[in-house]
């Protein structure tokens, strides 16, 4: 089952070398969720062929114009498209009143509903589950509110191993608890442990996103050993005093947190039009962080499902 | 002197085949003015190489998305850019709502001021003026309150013919009046006439721009003998119902405008999302119009200075 990031601008606020500002999408088994929505998101995803009409839910961190410019664009294109379904969009207070704006002027309301939940960007709150992924924001230290987006994927049911259920004569009822990870005792009491009658079972994987944001070790419980981490990383940490003029974070600063925070793997953005070769941002967060790539638009990283370790198959 | 229009978008509603949305800019003398300002316009001119500082003064003829998308991204960046200068904004009402409400909720001002002007879209106005062109707003019939806007160049005045100073001796407070277009009256009752000693005049230009707009014939008084004419053409003529339906033009019905209104030159645009190859809106047009150009992005279209013809050089 897929779960995987696709990069669809990397820029900070002043768009250059080519590179758009902040939005990303994640794809968990073909449901795609939106995250942030800058200038210019509906041409990324005509490029990259993602397809806008299976996004129901977009999650948009805070409301400087690189993170959200884009989104009455989107909306509107998905109207003129045919789209009759629901948008859920999550947000900082404020983005309701932009948009109807929006609308009030341009004479027409979409063609679908919208539901819009504003984020209190103070705690770290579940804001929405589906049967694939629940999803968490919490706080950002930014200029204005901002929070950060967690998805983790649910947990699913174990899969039971076909030749034990024969080779034991399990009852039925007693499968569906074995799949929710109930061991089995047989009559002569011994017990069959459950990691002996089902499947190794898949890790769940999860993807934060923390855009825009100074260094901030406080978020460092919230996304402990996050599959895959994005975080900003707007300037070299030469510019450190910038990013905290600016409430950014540098390479080094988020190759600390992913360190911290025992991610799996870091992917970088939000870079500063100051730099046009990236390179050294990505060479200075490796220090820290081996695992850390330089995230660039068109860019889709897979985080591949892993199974956890075996432990001994019987007690008694 | 340049008097010159570059085509940033020429795409309808729905942004496709590579085609953004509205947006022109007009340079007179290396002085630009904006016109609508699409989603992505920014990147247009970047890529065009559009000096955008060089813009004082954005013309909006309408509301719908398509239109003015593009606007709060472009302030944006222009302020990120360290501008103060003033930008003076001329649009149907619901523009400065629109931008207040977004700058609010992204917790900053910008760095210049903005001027909002607001437009009747019900009667000609002259709207602006400057020591290049003059502006004239005028009624289009679309599905919103929408302008077009008519640009002039400004009447220079004469020169004169430096040899024929000293043939007839001419008095300095009479060079000034023969700048202006007086004859010469010598002692002995002879009348040189201003074209005897002043070089051909130069025909002052102009560029008219409607977009979007039903037919509407009540315009071609507004626009007569325009040197260039930017006129929608949403369709080809097969599709004229839907064209009437969604108050749109066909590119046979641009054509008859620019024909009525004795145009030198036609540019077409705003070609809606079912159309890949435009040859056929092109060809279309020229049947009843043949100096017309498919309007495409990144295309500048130069209009040359005429002189007017010299007329019989004495009288008496």
């Amino acid at each position: 089952m897929r779960f995987e990031v696709t990069i669809l601008g990397s820029s900070s606020a002043l768009p250059t070398h080519g590179r758009f500002p902040t939005s990303q999408v994640l794809n968990v088994d073909e449901h795609l969720y939106l995250i942030d929505c800058g200038e210019g998101t509906q041409w990324r995803m005509l490029e990259y062929q993602i397809k806008k009409n299976k996004i129901n839910e977009i999650f948009i961190t805070h409301l400087h114009g690189d993170h959200v410019f884009g989104l009455i664009g989107l909306l509107t294109s998905l109207s003129l498209s045919g789209r009759t379904d629901p948008i859920r969009m999550f947000s900082p207070k404020g983005l309701e009143d932009i948009i109807r704006v929006h609308l009030k002027y341009s004479g027409g309301n979409l063609r679908f509903p919208m539901i819009f939940q504003e984020l209190d960007t103070t705690k770290k709150q579940l804001i929405f589950g589906d049967n694939r992924v629940e999803v968490f924001s919490f706080p950002l230290k930014h200029r204005i509110p901002t929070c950060g987006f967690l998805f983790k994927e649910k947990p699913k049911p174990l899969n039971i191993i076909p030749s034990q259920i024969e080779r034991y004569n399990i009852p039925v009822p007693q499968i569906k608890t074995i799949k929710q990870g109930a061991d089995l005792e047989l009559p002569d009491g011994t017990v069959i442990l459950n990691e002996a009658l089902t499947f190794p079972k898949t890790e769940e994987r999860s993807f934060a996103f923390c855009s825009d944001t100074s260094y901030d070790e406080s978020i460092v419980p919230t996304i402990e050993g996050v599959s895959l981490l994005y975080h900003e990383a707007t300037f070299l940490h030469e510019n450190a005093d910038l990013a905290k003029e600016t409430m950014h974070s540098t390479a080094k600063q988020a190759a600390t947190i992913a360190k911290k925070a025992g991610a799996i793997q870091l992917v970088l953005g939000h870079y500063s039009s100051r730099y046009k070769d990236l390179q050294p941002l990505r060479d200075e967060a490796r220090e820290i962080f081996p695992n850390t790539l330089l995230g660039k638009e068109g860019m889709t990283i897979s985080v591949e499902q892993k199974t956890e370790k075996t432990r001994p198959a019987t007690k008694k």
